[in-house]
């Protein structure tokens, strides 16, 4: 895999996405541990895997060393989602809040993975994949873990506006767009889409045999 | 891990059976989605994951760059595999066709993990795990993800015929015999016990408590 | 990740107690799938998930080389492991004898995953994560294959002792005191935390809504 020799972009704007990315999901896997009215450690096992899971993924396919194994403040971010979701009782507050920060997140995710890959030198298609895994893995693994259906089994559009934003990203970087006009409109165009899902129940069509 | 120096003696004939082999695995994959009837987007995902998730963990275990990261033909198949499936309906299609390339492909997979991983310098037993997992893994990530019984839980044969062909091709290079009638008998051992397998219903004993 | 040019000071004792935990995990996994009946071969393959899963995500995430691939012996006891507990109905056997050698696994495997992770130069914090990740997570993919409800929903104390085995040694690490006190200190006390646990079913309370 060649790595590009270029000082990483992404600092300092993306930094601080990535760093709200983290938390969002995070928070999102600690309401899924009340949900279930699991323990404060169970909390915190489901608050890092949905809140650095996507991004763990990423990283291990490209090559890349895992972003927050050197490192403690992404760790230390879920940890205190999972204290903050457990001692604020979040699971009763208007869950329609988390849901449009978690479109926030997986809008600036999608860009940021697929970003990332693009700077290992990994190419367009691939690139968009990283861009969705980083998304969704979290949630995928959380709900697996969590024995609930999987986000990927709702017809509800998720992961095809993770797939939207991070194609746009790509697509608009290949025809050499500046990074951060593409980046924001990535986001815009992965969030903007599940924000349509969530007001409007938008959803894909299943396959039908007849 | 050492690195065995020499080039990478897989290609040209065994590079179109991976393709074949992703192709066939990807198919399954889009086949599983199709029986749920998901989305467009959730056939996409689990072709991928069944058609290259096997080769992902291989070369995660073995300290290879993932063979599908840096190019986009991979990933292109099992796009090509999803949209098949939709657009042609192909869960009404007879399917022994399918059961049987998935025989095919299982063969070709075992000999094409084990053999890399010797080429990395893995030793015989691990190189024989490598060529079970290329063989099973997609297959075990695609019913985990789609909440149906996972392969492993079956009784008939599947993971046998793939540690068959594994190792049959290990041992057979042990002793000197060369790379191609190797992987041409190894492959041929898979294949012919999942064949029998499909054929005659044959399965192992499960374990007893008296 | 700066790897720590020291000698690794984890031999010979901890070798020791590093097959000895692989057994015991292999043990547990066969004995899973001894409770539904399953074939030989997916008792190897649960003896060997359970055995060397949590070690393989812990080299996988710190960019080691994974333990098991470079060698036999791991994979040797696997399956002597699975043919062991077959042979022998091991299942018949008095389980609370399983439960306390798989609460020294715990306590061993929790310290030896993080002095691995902080011999790589992994911080605090994540060290930690590793300590637990390594003595839990073969368990969790466990159950996960098996379909049964995962350990982490259990209230049990269970990942708790393992943190507390893995936290102890790190903190002990950083204020200094030598490798040897501080890995009998952590897994002392992670083992006799989850024995406590096995003794009275102490367990952590979960979430509650009002």
């Amino acid at each position: 895999m060649a790595i590009v020799p270029i000082a990483l972009p992404l600092e300092p704007l993306l930094a601080a996405l990535d760093m709200a990315g983290v938390a969002v999901f995070a928070v999102s896997g600690a309401l899924a541990a009340a949900k279930s009215k699991q323990t404060i450690v169970t909390f915190a096992f489901f608050a890092a895997v949905t809140g650095i899971g996507g991004g763990t993924l990423r990283d291990l396919l490209i090559g890349a060393p895992v972003f927050w194994v050197g490192r403690s403040d992404y760790l230390g971010i879920c940890l205190v989602a999972a204290a903050a979701v457990w001692l604020l009782k979040a699971d009763r507050w208007r869950m329609s809040a988390l849901l449009w920060f978690d479109a926030l997140g997986l809008g600036a995710y999608a860009v940021l993975g697929a970003a990332k890959a693009l700077n290992y030198g990994v190419p367009a298609l691939p690139a968009v994949v990283m861009g969705v895994l980083t998304a969704s893995f979290g949630g995928i693994i959380r709900d697996l873990l969590a024995g609930e259906p999987s986000i990927l089994l709702r017809r509800e559009i998720y992961v095809s506006a993770a797939a939207l934003g991070a194609g746009t990203y790509v697509a608009l970087s290949v025809i050499g767009v500046g990074m951060w006009p593409a980046a924001v409109i990535g986001a815009a165009a992965g969030f903007g889409l599940r924000g349509v899902a969530i007001a409007t129940g938008l959803a894909l069509p299943g396959y039908r045999e007849d």
